[in-house]
C-alpha cells in the first residue's frame, strides 16, 4: 500500500453487488479521503472489482470477498457501510462495533423504535440495546453533525422518507401547514426495490404499468413521522402511498397539505420559508413547483424542491425529487460518513453523474 | 355502397390523424352498427385510410379528406365525432347541428359553464347558446341515457376527469368521505397531450423523467367538480394535480380523502359501496387497491377501481385506472354514441386491444 | 349451451396465463367461428377467465382448469392450442391427437428435424413419428393451405423466424440476392421470452439496456433456414443474431444481403418482387424501408416490410416488423387454425389492437 | 480569479445547452487541469450555469453568454469546444484559430474530405483550407497523440463511427476478416440526435418503436471508412444502418463480417487480437460477446467490445457498446484535449457517471 493510500481512511462495503452498494463503490472510488479497502459480495467473489464495475484506480484492483470472509476483516476498517437486508444488518452491526469499526447502515434495521419492528417489519428487533445507540441522520433535517462525530452506528434514512420529509418539513416547522392529515403520494424507480428475481418485477410486468403498493402499510410511513419529529415537526400524521414507476431511478414525492388558517400572505410565506431552509444547504435546491422533476435530481445528491399554494382553497402542494440511489441511499450515506470524520459534508459528492436536467 | 353498409349508421371523424381520432377509427372500423363514411385530416389528405392506419374492410378504402372539404359533408352523416382543439370544436359543432347531424365532441369546448372558459381555457366561449344545450355525459356517472337519446350535441368527458370522478364518486354519494378537501394525484401517459412538435415533449426530455404540471390551474379541475355534481355529489372541493409519465397510454388517479367521522365499519362500508356501484356497469371493475394498475385497463374501455381504508387515521386512498385514449376519449365517445342511437352501451366496445393485465 | 355457441367450433388453450396464451384468449374471445371451451393454467386455476383477463361474453365465464385436468378433456374440443414449453408440447400433442382433437402447437417442439433437437434444443425428440407428421406452416410462405385442411398437428412458427423469413424470402425466391451469407440482426421485445422470474429479466436489468444473446447458437437459426427451404429458397445460409429490447412487444428484423451480380435494374427489381409478393396477401404490407417500424405492426397480424438497395456496392438491406405475440405467435396460430377448418385466413384477425403507426 | 484557477488551462464550450455541451460541462467541471471559463448558449443566456446544470464549484458561477458575445471572447481561452451544427462549426473554427485559440470541434464539419460534403452533408464545405489542416482523432485508433500536440483544430469523431470503428478495426488490421462487405447494424439512443422540437422525435412517436433511418445514406458511413483507413485498415467497404432506440443514451454496434479463409484457429486468433488491441488502452474493455451491453458502457468513456466466431460458416459477429454522449462525443473530446496539452488521456475521465453494469 503506498503512502497516499495509507493516509486515507479505510472503508468497506458489505453487499457491493446490490444497487446501493454499486452506487457507493462509484462514489467512494473517486472520494479524496476515503479509500475502498474491502468489498464483500457472494455474487462476485474472487473477481476484481474493476471487472465488475467501471471503477478505476486502486478500487479496481480490490478483490471481492465473500460475506463470510468479510466480516472477519471489519477490524481493518475505519468505517463500514452495510448494504444488506435489515435482519442481516442487525446481525452484522454489532460485529463491526465490537471490532472498533464505525458503521453506516443503509438498511431499515436501525430506523424505528424497537416496538415498531413487529408491526412494520414483521420481526422483533434482535438488538434493542444497539438500536438505542444508533444515530438516525438525515443531515439537513436532523441537525445531527455533532452526534455523528461520536457515533459508532449511524442509521442512514430510507429513500422514500428522504424525499417525503424534505417536501413538508420546512412548512411544518414554520407552522404554515396543518400536521394532520398530510398525504404523500410517492413514485419510485425500480432500483429502490433492490435486485429481484421475481415475475412481478420482470420487465414485461413493470413496463407500461403503474401501480400503488403496500398502501397504508409501508414501513417507511412510521419512519417519515419519526424523521419529521427528529427534524422539529412532531405530531405529523402522514398517509404515505408509494407507486412503482417503469424507470430505474428517481423518486418524486408529491405532498398534499392544508394551509393553517389565518395566514396573511400564504404564498409569500411558503416561498420565504423554502428559501430560508435552503440557504445554507449545498444539496437543497428550491425551484418552481413545475420544475421539480426527476431529470433535475437523478445523478446527484440533491433534493430538488418546490411548492404551490392555493390560498382560496387553503391547500399546498409540495414536491421533492431525489435520486433514490444517491441522496436516497449511497450519497446520503457518504454525506453522513463525511460528517462522522469531520469532513465537509459535500466531500466527494459534488461531481454529478450524467443525467441532465 | 352495398345494402349492408347502407343500413348502418353513417359516422364521421374530424381529426382522424390525432391520437383520439386514430383510436376512434380503430374502434369504429369493427363496430357492427356504425360505418365510417367520412374521415378528415389535413395531414393524410388524399390517402386511403388503410394506408395510414391498420384498419381493414370498408373503412380502409375511405379517402382522407381535408378539414375544409369535410365540414361541407357533415349532412351525409348520422353522427360526427369531433377530435379537434376546443376552439375548433366550438366553431364546427354548430355547422354540424345546422346540417342535421348529431355531434359527439371530444374536446373541452362544451364541458364547463360559459363563465368558466375565460378562467380555465383562456378564452371567452363563442357559442354559449349551443353550450347550454350540450349534454355532458359520463354514462355510468351522469345517468344520461335518456338525455342522450334526444341530444344534438354531446360533450365527451376529459381523460383525467373520467379517472378522477370514478375514483371518488361512489364514496361521496354514499356519504363515506368528506367532500372537502379531496386530493387527486393523477399520472398520465403522453398521448393525453396529443401530437406535439415541442422540445419539452421530445423523447429525450420526457424519458427517465416525471413531473407535475399545471399544478392548481389545470382545466380539468373544474370539470371534475362539475361532473361530480352531475353525478350526485355536489359541493366537492377537489385539488387536482396531473403528472406526466414516460409512457404512451394510461391514467392512474390516486385520491386521498378523509372518512366521515362516526362510521361503524368503514372498511366494510367502502367495500359494499364499490360493489354496489359496479353491480350493473359492464365497464366498471372493482379490484383490490393494489391491483389497480395500468396494465389492467389499457386497451379496454374499463375503469379498474379499488380503495384502501385506514379507520384509525380516518383516511381513504381510492384509485382508478383507465386507458386515456379509450375510456378517457374514443371508447367513452362510442359508448355515448351507442346510447344516443338506442344501442347497448357496450356495442363494439368489448373486444380488448392487446395489453394484458 | 345455446345453439349459436354449439354451432361454433370448440377450441381450447393450454397455458392461457402465458403471454401467448393471453393473446390467444384475446383473439379467440372475439372470433366469429371458434368458441373458447377450455382454458388451462395452474396459475389461475379455479378462477373465471373474465376475472383474469379483460375478455367479455361467454369466454369470460369459463373456469380456468389446472393442466392435469385439462388434458383429460381434449376430446371435447375441435382444436387445441398448446402454449407450453417444447418438451411439454411433445408430451401433450399425442394425447390430443389420440383423442381425435386437432392441435396447433406454438412451441418449438415440432419445428425442426429430429436430428436437430439435441444440437439446438439440448434434448432428443421424444416423438419423432409424430414430428414427421407435423405440418410446419407460415401460410404466406409455406403454401400450406391444402396440407392444413388435413393436418392433425400443426407446428406454428417461432416469432423470430417469422420476421426473418419474410424479410428475405421474396428476394431469395426471385434470385435477387445471394443465399450465402445472409446476416439477420433481430431485435425483440421482452414478451418473446415468456414470463420470467429471473434477475436478468428484471426491469432494472433490462431497462436502459440492449444486448445480443445466444449469438450463433439460437434455436431459431435452423428454423429460419428450414422455413426458407419450405418456402422455396433452399440452401440459404443465415447468420441470425437476436437482441433484447427494453420494450414489451415487437420484433424488427434487419437483413443484410448481397445483390446477385449482373442485375440491370436491381432497385426496380426488388421493388417489383416485393409488390408481387404482397399482392394477394392480406397480412403483408410493403412500405418504404424507413417506414418499417414497430408501431406500424404491433397490435396487428401484419408483416410490415421493405428493402433498400445500393447497386454500386451490391448490397440490400431488407427489413420486416411484426408483433411477436400476434403474427409471431397467437395471431399466426389462429390464421393456421382458420385454414385448417376451411375458413378465410383473416377470420377474426382484422381488428387491430390499439397500437398506432 | 484565484491563483489555483489561473494556473489551470482556460476552456470554453460553445453550445452548452445541447446534450453534448451539457455532458462536456459535467466532465469539465470536475477536471483537474481544465477550468471552464466561457460557456455560450442563447437558450440560457444571462443565467448562472449552476442554475441550469447541477455543476458545482467555480463552474457553477459562470454566466451563460449568448453566442454572439462568446465568439468575441475566444482569445481568452486556451481551447474551445464547439458543440454546434456542422455549418456553424465551419464558420466559428477559423475565428477561434485566428484568435490563437485551439479548437476541438464535435460536429461533422471537419470529418470528411471536402469533396464528400456535397454528397453526404448536402453542402459545399466553406473552408477547405482549414479542413485540410484539421486533425481527425479517435486516439486509440488513429495513433494521433503526436499530431494532437501541435494541432490547432481537432475534429472529434461521430458517435456511430466511434462504436463502429472499434468493433471491427482490430480484426481488419490483423487480416482476420474480409474488408468487403462489412455490415454494421447500429442502434442509438435519442440524445444522439440532439435537442428536437419535432413530432417524429416526440415521446409518443419514439416510445414503443424501433426503426432504421437514413439507410444507405447516413453521413457516418464515409466517416467510418475514413477512420478505418486512418487506423490502418484501408479499403473496407462498410454498409452502415442506424436504428433509433426508445432510450436516451447508448450505442450498440453489431458488425457482421466474413472470416478470411484458411485461418487455422479463427476463434483463438480473434480472441488474441482483441486482447492485444486492449492491452495498453485504458478505455477499451474486452468481454464475452453477450456481455457487450449498454449498461456496461453508459456513463463511462469506455468502449466495451467482444466478438463471436463461427468457423464452420466463416462468419464473425463483432460488437461494441459506448455512451454516445461520452466516448461518442464529450468524453472523447476531453480525451483529445488532454492529449493536445500533453496530459494523460484519462485525466478527468475515470469517474463513472452512475449507470451500472
Amino acid at each position: 500500500m503506498n503512502e497516499a493510500v495509507s493516509q486515507k481512511l479505510q472503508v468497506g462495503i458489505v453487499g457491493v453487488s446490490g444497487y446501493s452498494g454499486m452506487e457507493l463503490a462509484r462514489i467512494l472510488s473517486s472520494h479524496p479521503v476515503f479509500a475502498l479497502a474491502l468489498v464483500t459480495t457472494d455474487k462476485w467473489q474472487g473477481q476484481r472489482l474493476g471487472d465488475c464495475l467501471p471503477v478505476a484506480g486502486a478500487a479496481a484492483e480490490l478483490a471481492c470477498v465473500p460475506h463470510s470472509e468479510g466480516q472477519g476483516r471489519f477490524g481493518e476498517l475505519d468505517v463500514v457501510f452495510l448494504c444488506t437486508p435489515s435482519e442481516v444488518s442487525i446481525s452484522l452491526a454489532p460485529i463491526a462495533v465490537a471490532a472498533g469499526t464505525r458503521v453506516v447502515d443503509l438498511s431499515g434495521g436501525f430506523r424505528l423504535a424497537a416496538a415498531d419492528y413487529p408491526v412494520w417489519y414483521g420481526f422483533a428487533h434482535g438488538n434493542p440495546r444497539l438500536l438505542a445507540e444508533a444515530v438516525y441522520s438525515m443531515p439537513e433535517v436532523t441537525d445531527s453533525a455533532a452526534k455523528l462525530r461520536a457515533a459508532k452506528l449511524v442509521s442512514n434514512p430510507g429513500c422514500y422518507p428522504t424525499a417525503s420529509v424534505f417536501s413538508v418539513l420546512p412548512l411544518l416547522r414554520a407552522g404554515l401547514i396543518e400536521p394532520d392529515p398530510i398525504f404523500i403520494d410517492a413514485k419510485s424507480g425500480t432500483t429502490g426495490g433492490g435486485r429481484k428475481a421475481a415475475e412481478d418485477w420482470s420487465f414485461s410486468e413493470v413496463s407500461d404499468d403503474l401501480r400503488a403498493y403496500r398502501i397504508l402499510r409501508h414501513q417507511h410511513q412510521p419512519e417519515i413521522e419519526r424523521a419529521l419529529a427528529l427534524g422539529g415537526a412532531p405530531g405529523a400524521k402522514v398517509t404515505f402511498t408509494p407507486h412503482l414507476l417503469p424507470m430505474r431511478r428517481g423518486i418524486l414525492a408529491t405532498a398534499y397539505c392544508r394551509l393553517r388558517p389565518g395566514l396573511a400572505d400564504a404564498a409569500g410565506a411558503v416561498k420565504q420559508v423554502l428559501a430560508d431552509f435552503a440557504a445554507d444547504k449545498p444539496f437543497v435546491r428550491i425551484v418552481a413547483p413545475e420544475a421539480v422533476r426527476l431529470q433535475a435530481a437523478v445523478g446527484t445528491n440533491r433534493v430538488v424542491m418546490g411548492a404551490a399554494v392555493e390560498p382560496a382553497r387553503g391547500v399546498v402542494v409540495a414536491l421533492a425529487a431525489i435520486d433514490n440511489l444517491v441522496k436516497g441511499a449511497a450519497g446520503q450515506a457518504v454525506q453522513n460518513a463525511n460528517l462522522m470524520f469531520g469532513l465537509a459534508e459535500t466531500t466527494g459528492l459534488l461531481a454529478f453523474a450524467g443525467h441532465m436536467p
